[in-house]
């Protein structure tokens, strides 16, 4: 046995990262042909993109794939970035886990120091050949060209070849490599890839030449750069009790009320002492003293100090007009019918990174319903191409009950089906990804939660589109015929017993029993939205009630508003105290809204308060505190919440079930 | 811009592996505080099954999880395997990329040098704590004991205590360690993981100790270890170019023959000599001096020269025989009507590494028919339990038209509905997982496609056994209808027209014009199985037809036989020449099987050839060369092939559809 052991002591080695990936390349997005050619490109023009916008640079890329052999293709992607100082260029592009964005909290397509050195090692697994690599920055008259190879025993690069040139190009870098691979169309392939960057980064010229010679331009479809993004300390929230005590170990600070406030965001220096008494930590104590107990008392005491939400500059959410507008784009083929407005959630946190959330859904048109729901998945502006299956997004979408949005979902878990399309995008300053390979977001609970919040949100607006239309046609109808054939009943009646025709709107009411909402908008040319809503009271008393509505108010022109707001929330929770309105009345708002784009504003969100689900019909009740993530949709039987639960779908994670010991 | 550069390049710098995985837990399986607490005993678990199996010990394996804090856990799993000396405990427990079986061809559990030591990493970081390892090894007298952490900036081991103590245990490792995770129970917990361990570890015995103080024993129900797994040299198969100029400039051999024949297995020196001349390279090249185009060239040969199989000797299937009864074993309460004879695959090979893939069906009796079907998932004997969206199993499973084989799927893509569990293993020298975190197996195309077709080899026999009982009912009472009341015709006719009752047989073969089989198994209590297939030939002519059968011939009493078989093809494929049978006659062929136990041969295989498919009632026609995957079940109306293609789920990968450029 002792021998054994020796034995097995014997072959105990150290592996080098580059080993580990040469063996691993399918972790890296290498396990097909197909993927390995997408996954080459996508690297490079994340790296290129990254490039650019650290420079401020509009960025102009020139992506070519060519076939070499069969099953050979060589890549040339283009960029006009700042260049990489010559002797970086072997680094970046021929070492694994080196780079510049890794140890930076901020937002980037990067951020692991892998990718476009894991293009040049498979590429020369899979050919022998070395990459090419050409870079000019703007202070030489020269580019650096240089070819190089991964020494993966060592992790190093090793410059075959180099030599300066001249080129035409001020400044920016050309990557050039020769990868065994695939060339396929539809739906997981390169044009498609890249039409995914065009979508979420408009401020990009995108030039592709197929292997078939085929020249597609993706235009940039504004000059502005997007606004730059900046560095963040973490934010306290979600710290880790051993990373806690390492930053004390290396800061700077002497004591520990400057220790938090300057190696964390959104701790002042009065929050700071806030949570060391909390801790019972003194004030004045050296960071590197900090002890196992004292460090867990701070996370404790962080959970109750009350700490600001992350600052958002450091993120650059794609923006609701933005995906709006882009969805419109790329889909009109698909003359969807509805476009639901789309949502972006406030900053969150986990492990102390910010993150935002967006939302876009389209529905109808032209889009399958025997199918299901295509998912378009983005993550820091990068579209995501592969492992659907195994993405938070994804089972965000999984975990929804569709059924109460109006699409068909068999059990109220799963991918639903029905004509729509759902966008997802993630930015953060750190995207938890599943592998190396950048495809699929990781299940953190935190990112999972606000996913499925945003979905809600933005699904209850597309539920809202589709029962609106239905449910006020079907209320106008009885409407109508109560109208007309009570009076009618009373006029023959009173016919026929000789009386005068009775006062029957309070039979009519009492009959109704409800108050009636109506809503419309109405677009002319000159831009102008005129919204109208109108509450019709069908109850046999007098009713005072609240109207509230979701909009965008400073595009309300104030001077056209029948009735002032009492209140504005967040520039868009607007509430409305109406008048009394007497029994068979009807009470009228009705206001401009300038300064929108045709389909900027297509449908009201209207709410009442001051009376009960059941008596109002054409708007539901305001959920308390505006909390509209868990309205609950009243009038259109929705299946109950315990049988939705019931569906077992073994959809990963998420299993946060029950304490069992306790 | 310039300057620019000059400030990027000045943050490039490296990344440690370490550090890198401290950013980026969630690649390890530590996304949320259940998963990480499930990781934690998964990679300990793992760890100790190989290091028994190493040192040739039947496994007995300890693991404790006790609740510390609110969220907080203290994990312990002990082993009696051989121990690790003492120099190298720190470096096992405490450096990401170190180990003994990375650099191995060997189907072994842990092959990446990384999982328990970013436990040890996990546990620092989230609770500030040391590791606790203690281990013995046969010659010493006492153990060694010691506390560790792993220096994430320098990825080494640093020690904080050490000593050595009196140990019972004559050899073995014990690991503690105290981290943050959640407790569940449920179908994705600790529980769950150690049941499916015993279901694919027979030989290992497991102790539970839950943290309510519960203990479950998971008994071992075999005293034998699996056969030794031996290591192999690459086969020649999916060898990329870059590799073999690897392998060539680092090799001993000094001639082209002898580096094919010592470096590769499955090349001889013959195929050796056979593969240079292709590639016209000489024998006696030193392997040094091979350059690209040869390197391409011998690639290129490789495919055309006749190279065996890879030996199996290096894969530890779980086995058909074991699959079933660890099924029944585990799944008695489903009272599943119907366990499908498991399918073990022979080996293939993908990139040099073989690989087998086996499969088993449960289905009916208890199992939810509202629900999609449950999958097992299993690699190298160890069970999945996240991700199994981006597993190339479940790939599998979405891939296959699941209503040719009985089971509802919409479209005939995706996850199919029905009572029934799917069990699918795939063992490999090397498994290539999506991530560190070995949950789920990547789409490399060759093992995507023997799972796929290993799972219509057992669909088919859960397709045969749902088709057969009622087709055969149905024919049945088609028979005796027609063999009734023709003859009561017959007679009432001849009656009438007072003249003898005409020969009617000729008549009924003339309606039925279809040869029909049917077969059954009867089993006493001596285990002896009696197997009889008739064939009735109700139609007009003469028919000489061969019949076939699938099953374990070994087990067959020849003696027994009312008829020897022409043909018997890999011990399974049986094949019988009939006599000829004339109209309205019947042939019987009977024989007894011994040997097996009472489930485990319970439905034949019938098929026949030298007729057409819609002359055959109760058997289909035997597909050419025996290729039973592609089989078309012929009476049941069956989905055609087209329409199940339409179905656009975009379920990842596996998108190689179009050389677009061609």
């Amino acid at each position: 046995m002792a021998s054994i052991a020796h034995e097995l002591a014997k072959k105990q080695k150290e592996i080098s990262i580059s080993e580990f990936f040469e063996k691993n390349k399918h972790i890296l997005g290498f396990d097909s042909l197909t993927r390995a050619l997408i996954t080459a490109v996508k690297e490079s023009v994340d790296n290129s993109l990254d490039a650019c916008e650290d420079a401020g640079i509009l960025p102009d890329i020139f992506v070519q794939v060519e076939k070499v052999a069969n099953n050979e293709y060589r890549i040339v992607v283009e960029d006009n970035g700042p260049g990489i100082v010559k002797k970086q260029v072997p680094n970046v592009f021929g070492r694994l886990l080196y780079g510049s964005r890794f140890h930076v909290r901020a937002q980037r397509r990067g951020q692991q120091g892998i990718g476009v050195s894991a293009v040049v090692m498979y590429a020369q697994i899979t050919t022998g050949r070395p990459a090419k690599i050409r870079s000019r920055i703007s202070d030489e008259d020269v580019a650096y060209e240089c070819e190089i190879i991964l020494d993966t025993k060592k992790n190093r690069p090793q410059t075959m070849k180099e030599d300066f040139v001249i080129w035409e190009k001020p400044h920016g870098t050309r990557f050039e490599v020769n990868l065994r691979g695939k060339y396929v169309g539809g739906k997981q392939s390169i044009y498609e890839y890249l039409k995914g960057v065009a979508i979420v980064n408009p401020h990009a010229r995108i030039t592709f030449i197929q292997p078939n010679g085929g020249n597609v331009v993706f235009e940039r479809s504004t000059e502005a750069m997007p606004p730059p993004t900046n560095e963040v300390r973490p934010h306290p929230e979600g710290v880790e009790l051993g990373e806690l005590l390492n930053m004390a170990k290396y800061t700077e600070a002497k004591k520990m009320t400057s220790f938090l406030n300057t190696e964390f965001s959104r701790i002042s220096l009065r929050v700071a002492r806030e949570i060391l008494d909390a801790a019972d930590v003194p004030h004045n104590q050296r960071p590197s003293r900090l002890n196992l107990n004292q460090a867990g008392d701070i996370i404790d005491a962080v959970k109750k100090v009350k700490i600001m939400a992350p600052e958002t500059d450091c993120l650059s959410p794609i923006g609701e007009g933005l995906i709006r507008k882009s969805l419109k784009n790329v889909l009109g083929e698909t003359k969807a019918s509805f476009y639901a407005p789309p949502v972006t959630r406030e900053p969150k946190v986990f492990g102390g990174n910010p993150f935002i959330v967006e939302i876009g859904i389209v529905y109808g048109g032209q889009l399958s319903r025997e199918d299901p729901v295509q998912i378009y998945r983005f993550a820091n502006r990068v579209p995501l191409m592969y492992q659907q299956g195994a993405c938070a997004t994804t089972q965000g979408i999984e975990n929804v009950d569709w059924r109460r949005y109006g699409l068909e979902q068999r059990g109220g878990k799963g991918i639903p089906y029905g004509p729509a399309i759902i966008l997802v995008h993630v930015a953060s300053t750190k995207i938890p990804f599943t592998s190396e390979s950048k495809e699929a977001v990781a299940n953190v609970p935190e990112i999972r939660e606000e996913i499925e919040l945003a979905l809600k949100a933005c699904a209850r607006k597309l539920k809202t589109h589709l029962n609106k239309a239905e449910r006020k046609s079907k209320a106008r109808v009885k409407f109508e015929i109560v109208q007309e054939i009570i009076p009618m009943i009373a006029q023959k009646s009173a016919k026929i017993v000789g009386k005068p025709v009775p006062d029957i709107a309070g039979t009519i009411t009492k009959i109704m029993n409800v108050v009636w909402v109506d809503d419309e908008v109405t677009h002319n040319k000159k831009k102008t939205h005129r919204v109208s809503v109108k509450l019709y009271n069908y109850t046999p008393k007098n009713q005072k009630l609240q109207l509230h509505m979701v909009l965008p108010y400073e595009k309300v022109d104030e001077k056209s508003l029948t009735l002032e707001p009492s209140e504005v929330r967040d520039g868009t929770k607007v509430t409305w105290n109406m008048k009394k309105v007497a029994p068979t009345e009807v009470f009228e708002l009705a206001f401009d809204m300038k300064g929108l784009d045709g389909g900027d504003y297509e449908e009201n969100e209207v709410f009442v308060s001051g009376i009960d689900a059941a008596s109002v019909i054409g708007a539901d009740v305001l959920p308390g505190d505006w909390d509209l993530e868990h309205i609950t949709i009243t009038e259109e039987k929705a299946a109950p919440e315990e049988e939705a639960d019931e569906g077992e779908i073994d959809y990963d994670e998420g299993a946060e079930v029950i304490e069992n010991e306790e």
